[in-house]
């Protein structure tokens, strides 16, 4: 195991009917700004609740921040709460509203000339407005990490930033909330929290047992789980479980002292950024690939992966193939379609995804250095 | 799932040489109180590791915090603590120092009477010294949690209090601290890790999969590693394993949204007060027993339990005996002696602790009512 640091203070209020309490535990005397995306909120039922909850809270709001958020939207959201004083921010949504979110958390704070360095250049975050969070979809785990993902649309980047200051206070998990949703946005969640576990879990590394049990408990979970939250009508546990699986993917626990990939986000956020595919759909595109070009420099993880999430024999020779099959069939059983050119994109993508990379001049794309500037296009190429 | 709330704010430092970084972590300005047991960290260099890193730092020691840590010697250390103006506590130990120094930092902060009703009476604790802890020995999860045990000598009563205001500000815990652990303090570490899961774990619920796959995943690993650490020489990665198994188990976490039983605590802790047994010997007693008098109102989870855990067929018709058995004979196989006569312990002690329970007018032993005051006898006779 590798040294590690874990410190997460984000308090979780999870069940039904936990909305109704928020307005107990954000302080009173500071302005809120309830943030949201497109407004499928005041559909739903979740922004009355939000709104009844805060009623003795001066709250203003602002709405309209899109999947992918980006900067141009967020940068009117930062302007408004500085001018308007405002002293906590509460994210209503998923993991795009929290990250933008947490973009005018830092960025109102923000010293220097121009907040998006923070995401551009790693500028110090030192101070962010506290903020929280009502979770609508599970997938991001957003609603209990430090980290964020921001779209620039003029320059067609998708970056990231990280910053304990912006941990939510608390997050709210209603799993009732996501009655709502589309099935292709259940569909996304169940396997952006998928990928997120095997981003910390599919690496070359072995013998963390308790990481490695815990990711492969997720896997099976939303394995297992996917399928009928696709197919049937919402039900409470079978959502209450989807909400903390999304959760736990990615609030930092499993991913403690083991070495981490990311290789499948870096690669699949380009296809974002060039064609605006929802960013579960370019997971879902991108991990069979990376996993065909690192089934030999990772072989003994992914006979692992295969046995102990697959129940697949190690010992067959296809072992390895067939793990990797199933997970992009899984991918496709959730109504996924995994394939560059089921989204009408061919190679000439290709070489503007590895010709971004190397005028960045980055060479791994991950963690590891297996997924690589190198085999970028052979990354892609299978995924044709 | 149940609504919960989860919150732990505890900051973990994981890993070699990590003792070396608390003087940064700890403020300046305030007299450290380092509080330790029988002096093991005298011979194992872990008390030179510490003293070094506080070199800036004005140090007073208390030593002595015996096992089951006696609200007698911890008194001493509260009035020392009032005395000297002690600003923060540090934990150097197992989790009986880590919870008598949560003690320590509750009842230096008790406002009423007698600092004793934090523990008997359940009072208010609205305030406690700040404390952290470097963790010598992995095993009850202290370190991450903000509960605390004591014991009181004159009453032989063991008690247990739960405050936010005890969560350590940060644990350091550093696998290697463990190396000079004799092998018995190993296999009991083991066997109280395994069963804060099972108190979790083991219930009549079912289908809240993440829970269970976490707690079958710390099972498991527990299992697998057991019998190495008290056969082979320390190793670190084992070692590793071992301690971040032990903080898992009980930092709440497996604990979310699913209801709790604590049963075998609950009996275990009345034979060490009667008879001074290793803590975790009582559990490897006691367990079996709670398992036998509930095999069939969480029939359902034994099944699972023997399955996922124990790689037995549940469908056998003896699955739950088998389950019950091999989780006797793990213990067994770690060194620990699982039967009352072993210990020269005899039905007359039976009679005691279930005159006491009676006395004290509680019915169910755990958070379930399938193990209470009328099968208690029954429970404990199963281990004459």
């Amino acid at each position: 195991m590798e040294n590690f640091n874990y410190h997460n203070p984000v308090h979780v209020l999870f069940g039904k009917g936990t909305i109704a309490g928020i307005g107990k535990v954000i302080p009173r005397g500071f302005k809120v700004m309830l943030t949201y995306g497109g407004g499928s909120i005041k559909q739903n039922g979740v922004h009355e609740q939000v709104t009844r909850a805060l009623r003795d809270h001066e709250v203003v709001e602002f709405g309209g921040i899109e999947p992918n958020p980006c900067l141009e939207t967020l940068t009117l959201a930062v302007e408004r709460a500085r001018r308007e004083n405002i002293g906590f921010l509460l994210a209503v949504g998923g993991g795009s509203v929290i990250d933008g979110t947490k973009y005018i958390a830092a960025a109102s704070c923000f010293r220097g000339a121009d907040p998006w360095d923070i995401v551009a250049k790693g500028a110090r975050v030192d101070a962010a407005l506290p903020l929280a969070a009502v979770l609508t979809l599970p997938a991001t785990g957003s609603e209990m990490n430090c980290n964020s993902v921001i779209t620039r649309r003029a320059t067609r980047e998708k970056l990231s930033f990280s910053s304990r200051h912006v941990f939510p206070r608390f997050s709210v998990l209603d799993p009732e909330t996501t009655y709502s949703l589309p099935r292709h946005q259940v569909a996304n969640g169940v396997i952006d929290a998928f990928v997120h576990v095997m981003e910390q879990y599919y690496t070359s590394r072995h013998g963390d047992e308790i990481q490695d049990r815990f990711s492969e408990g997720i896997l099976k979970t939303l394995v297992e789980l996917g399928p009928r939250l696709v197919d049937e009508e919402p039900e409470y546990q079978s959502r209450a479980t989807f909400t903390w699986a999304a959760t736990v993917a990615l609030n930092g626990l499993i991913g403690c002292g083991v070495p981490q990939d990311w290789a499948t986000h870096h690669i699949g956020h380009e296809l974002t950024a060039f064609h605006g595919l929802d960013h579960g759909v370019t997971l879902a595109i991108v991990l069979p690939g990376v996993m065909q070009v690192t089934a030999g420099s990772r072989r003994g993880k992914l006979l692992q992966y295969a046995e102990r999430v697959w129940g697949i024999d190690p010992a067959r020779p296809d072992a390895a193939g067939l793990a990797i099959e199933r997970t992009e069939r899984f991918f496709q059983r959730l109504g996924v379609k995994t394939r560059l050119s089921d989204h009408g994109i061919g190679a000439e993508t290709i070489d503007r995804v590895v010709h971004r990379f190397r005028e960045r001049g980055v060479y791994a794309l991950g963690g590891l250095d297996d997924v690589n500037v190198d085999n970028a296009r052979e990354t892609l190429a299978t995924r044709l």
